[in-house]
């Protein structure tokens, strides 16, 4: 018989019933009933009921194992009684009684119990985490992770890609967040960095002729603590396509994610329609680039409705310039306690207050607006912004004005908040939406400066020629798929030409010459016949997370970071020696410096 | 049509005739025939031939492209002369005449020339990575490179495993080679490390219960330059098991491997049979722990028939302690010719020459040994060597003696050669064998000290109870596969049991504090029931260079360092800003500091 185990413990069931086996696994728990030992034997497959009694040669040794020891025991498997048949369990059908033990691996006492339920500080749970991950819940979803991972790389390979690694160990390119720096001994006083993202290898690639890559790519950032990611690093299903349009990278992509979505989804729904919104319509429709579509509200613009009314709030406001009234309409919410509730919501986040105005049976028995704003802007006007929003009777409407740019956020989570608060956001669904159109600028409020919004290697709509013109107008094929109000894919038709390159940096106040230290290589890969070519990034801790219904990163890493960046566990980062920080000439300065 | 392409450039053929097509890539090579320009235009997945007359409304701008300019063309196909089909060529049989030409990405002077055979120095291929990937020969060793990978993964899967990742950002532990440090912005003064290997935290997943765990894992050394392996980094099929033993890791990697070289070794060879040989044996033999098998010379201890004999040097020498003869047998290699030339390569390396005997047919028509040694030995112990080492006419046998640990590598380097010379080595043939029984520990010879002589973590055979006695006969379950030559594989099973963990490392001069400063976090978690478990690790670099026929590992990598650990191409590693010096208090001290 094998050293360790005959089977593993989800292994056996009536049909093993009379035989001798041997089984390996974790003591889940320990129950003594009347004088007879119970102990729920545990590994990564399952759990097998096995029992000893006073008879039994292996009786003392059994008495002595506590929860958590890693035993191997050998027994005999029976026939459990019919009443005692436990059908939740595959091993439900039997017992084993135990022969023989061995201890493989004894426990001291347990900062953290595996069995039940019991919570623990994170802490705890970081420093233990061989513990925490032995808990069902865990295994589950690290085991989804891989799964997950395992499904896209066949995706992948199904739809012609092939994955390629680029390097981890490069150059520093100051962009967007901060570089992860490691000092080079060879070259002291020099420092290679950790990849941000492999952007400019999967474009350098698509430039060697590779045509179609991927990869579950590890990306570094330096980033300050945060509490729904990681401080150190991330994954994502990097890919890249030469010779491609935006919709050939959608049409890749989408059957890619909503198969992992169906398969992994548990039955969740998952939109088979994936609707295209540019940037401008999902600011004004749903107050944010990452819209929670599961949602149906839709904002809509209703400034012709407050202009000269007798709201003279609004009224006024809309003689300033490019200000507007934006309605979100709440159908359902149609009583002054939900909308006295909203607008107490709306004072917490800092507004002073969100206008309403909503449906209700009059006196009359007839349908009547009731609410501040109805009074001051008159039933004409009401009316027409009820017919405008498609309201009825038992519905209500939130207003708020100003400049798009400065409320379009808040009003963003006042949508999130009247979805979630009356009902309308469907639970139990994955709702997926496309924003293009991205800006390729924005500009600086108090310089007046041009900076990318985005990023900078996207093709801008128009080529050369759009550049050209008002910078604020230039579109860039850029792209971000939301998904429930995550942003789950980022990516672009990328720039290939170095002269709307060299032109769409310059704009951003790059010269050539800093171009060329900061993106060097590709640049000038680019002179040497580059194809066109796009791609995008997929989130994959970010899939994880909506997969297993979670709200913290940690939850599906294996050994992640606690939020100031160390390793508990393993003690990182940790003092250098003298000698490490003699053979790359370093040191530390004191903190005064 | 598609914006760029209806078909790739391998995807023509007869069926299309007549159809109009349009394609994307690159100008491998422009030819003019009488007039008519030919070109070979290429994509990742083949070349098609495409033609313009000066009758095409495109030719003046056909005219214009260049080597290596990334074009796209509408075109129609037609049927080539059946005397100009090439039936090499996917697309021989058709040609396509252009009607219309795109320049997508023009080339500026090539520095590197994609068609062709031509050589370049490394660094101008490092320089120009992306022109050089474009070869065929770099294309098909990189997709090589990315279906090992991919098969490994289905093959592993396959066998029940799931792939895991592990923090790539961790603490420093100083074992083996040289860790390259990341300093904390968020802890000025502290570092991370990238791992070495995997190594503690897939030992960590054994004790959370995972059971079987694979990776496809980036390992990272800063090591001195050396021709043959990267100075930074490298990927290994890195593996562990719980509940196993070696026997089971045998069982388990070798028909991935097997399976992987019949897969892509283009229909070598691929031995079935994997003999475990003995580390000591593996000495003995073939003086070497990565012997080349496909040479079937085994050398032998040959030590009586010197001793006390008329061979004075040899005699001597066996009067010291621990010292022995050993014969190198070889084969047809007969004659006073090849035994001299291998004398003087035997010089070549160092050696004061390489004694030998031969058996020609004498004067008399009958075999007679020759060479100096026989005559000073005569012909009954000459022929008792003949005999034991099973040689005839037309044989010769070499002689090298000395103590073992001193002249074994030569005598290991002295069979490959004879082997080579001789064409007894098989050529397209894998010859796989488990090297075991790895000796736990070394003697340093100067100060006595033991060192462990592979991997600390390996379990004792035997136990507790065999680390009380001599240190330097104790072996490990502890192995490594070796290949045609090569180190493949290495992996142990480890030792799990605290007790005799620190133990082990008593031995090797390190105290409890200090295993728990090193390993703390691994052996914290053995004390809560840590499950027996082993695994190995398969070099991915080195399977691709045996599979691809190559010698240096920078042909297996998109984009590697040159030898000074430097990417000419990203300018790696580069001068860091004074701002991120600043946000991580360092200071880069002279070169005389």
């Amino acid at each position: 018989m094998h050293a360790y185990r005959s089977h593993t413990c989800a292994a056996l069931n009536a049909a093993n019933v009379g035989q001798n086996v041997r089984l390996s696994g974790w003591v889940h728990r320990v129950r003594d009933h009347g004088g007879i030992l119970f102990i729920d034997l545990r590994d990564h497959y399952g759990i097998t009921q096995v029992l000893v009694d006073p008879d039994s040669p292996a009786f003392s040794a059994v008495e002595k194992v506590r929860a958590e020891w890693c035993i191997r025991i050998d027994g005999l498997v029976k026939a459990r009684d019919a009443s005692l048949v436990n059908p939740k369990l595959a091993t439900g059908e039997i017992e084993v009684f135990v022969q023989d033990i061995e201890v493989l691996g004894a426990a001291a006492e347990l900062p953290l119990q595996v069995f039940g339920e019991q919570e623990y500080p994170e802490e705890t749970r970081l420093r233990y985490r061989y513990l925490d991950l032995r808990r069902e819940d865990m295994q589950r979803k690290m085991t989804l992770r891989s799964d997950v991972v395992a499904s896209i790389r066949q995706r992948m390979w199904g739809k012609g890609f092939r994955e390629y690694q680029t390097p981890i160990i490069t150059s520093s390119s100051p962009e967007g967040a901060r570089d992860f720096l490691i000092p080079s001994r060879l070259h002291p006083g020099k420092f290679y960095a950790l990849p941000q993202a492999p952007q400019q290898f999967k474009q350098l690639l698509m430039v060697s002729g590779f045509d179609k890559y991927f990869q579950i790519a590890p990306c570094f950032r330096d980033e300050d603590p945060r509490a729904d990611r990681s401080p150190t690093d991330f994954y994502q299903l990097d890919m890249e396509m030469s010779f491609v349009t935006q919709k050939d990278v959608f049409d890749t992509i989408q059957p890619v994610l909503s198969g992992l979505f169906e398969e992994f989804g548990g039955g969740r729904k998952v939109d088979t329609e994936w609707p295209q919104i540019s940037y401008k319509d999902a600011a004004l429709w749903y107050g944010s680039d990452k819209p929670d579509l599961r949602n149906p509200i839709k904002m809509q613009v209703v400034s012709e409705h407050f202009a000269g009314s007798g709201f003279a709030v609004f009224a006024k406001l809309l003689e300033q310039d490019g200000t507007q009234i934006r309605a979100i309409p709440a159908p359902t919410g149609g009583s002054r306690k939900f909308c006295d509730r909203m607008n107490v919501w709306a004072q917490k986040e800092g507004l002073p207050g969100m206008g309403y105005i909503f449906w209700r049976t009059g006196d009359n028995g007839e349908m009547e607006a009731a609410g501040p704003l109805a009074k001051n802007i008159g039933p004409e006007r009401t009316e027409a912004i009820r017919l405008q929003l498609g309201l009825g009777l038992g519905d209500a409407a939130f207003f708020l004005g100003g400049k798009p740019a400065v409320f379009e956020k808040i009003a963003g989570k006042a949508r999130n908040e009247i979805g979630n608060e009356l009902g309308l956001t469907e639970k139990d669904r994955f709702a997926f939406a496309w924003i293009v159109d991205f800006p390729l600028y924005q500009q600086d409020a108090e310089t007046g400066a041009y900076e990318f919004e985005h990023n900078p290697f996207s093709m801008p709509q128009g080529g050369l020629e759009a550049l050209n013109g008002d910078p604020l107008a230039v579109r860039g094929y850029q792209y971000d798929l939301a998904c429930n109000g995550y942003e789950l894919v980022s990516g672009a038709i990328r720039n290939h030409q170095p002269e709307i390159m060299f032109k769409a940096f310059e704009i951003a106040g790059y010269g050539p010459d800093e171009v060329r230290r900061r993106f060097g290589g590709m640049v000038n890969a680019f002179t040497y016949g580059a194809p066109p070519h796009g791609g995008c990034a997929a989130g994959i801790d970010r899939i994880v997370m909506l997969l297993a219904d979670e709200q913290n990163i940690r939850e599906v890493i294996l050994f992640p970071m606690n939020q100031r960046a160390e390793d508990v566990m393993m003690g990182a980062p940790n003092e250098p020696t003298n000698e490490q920080l003699r053979e790359l000439r370093l040191r530390v300065l004191p903190p005064e410096a």
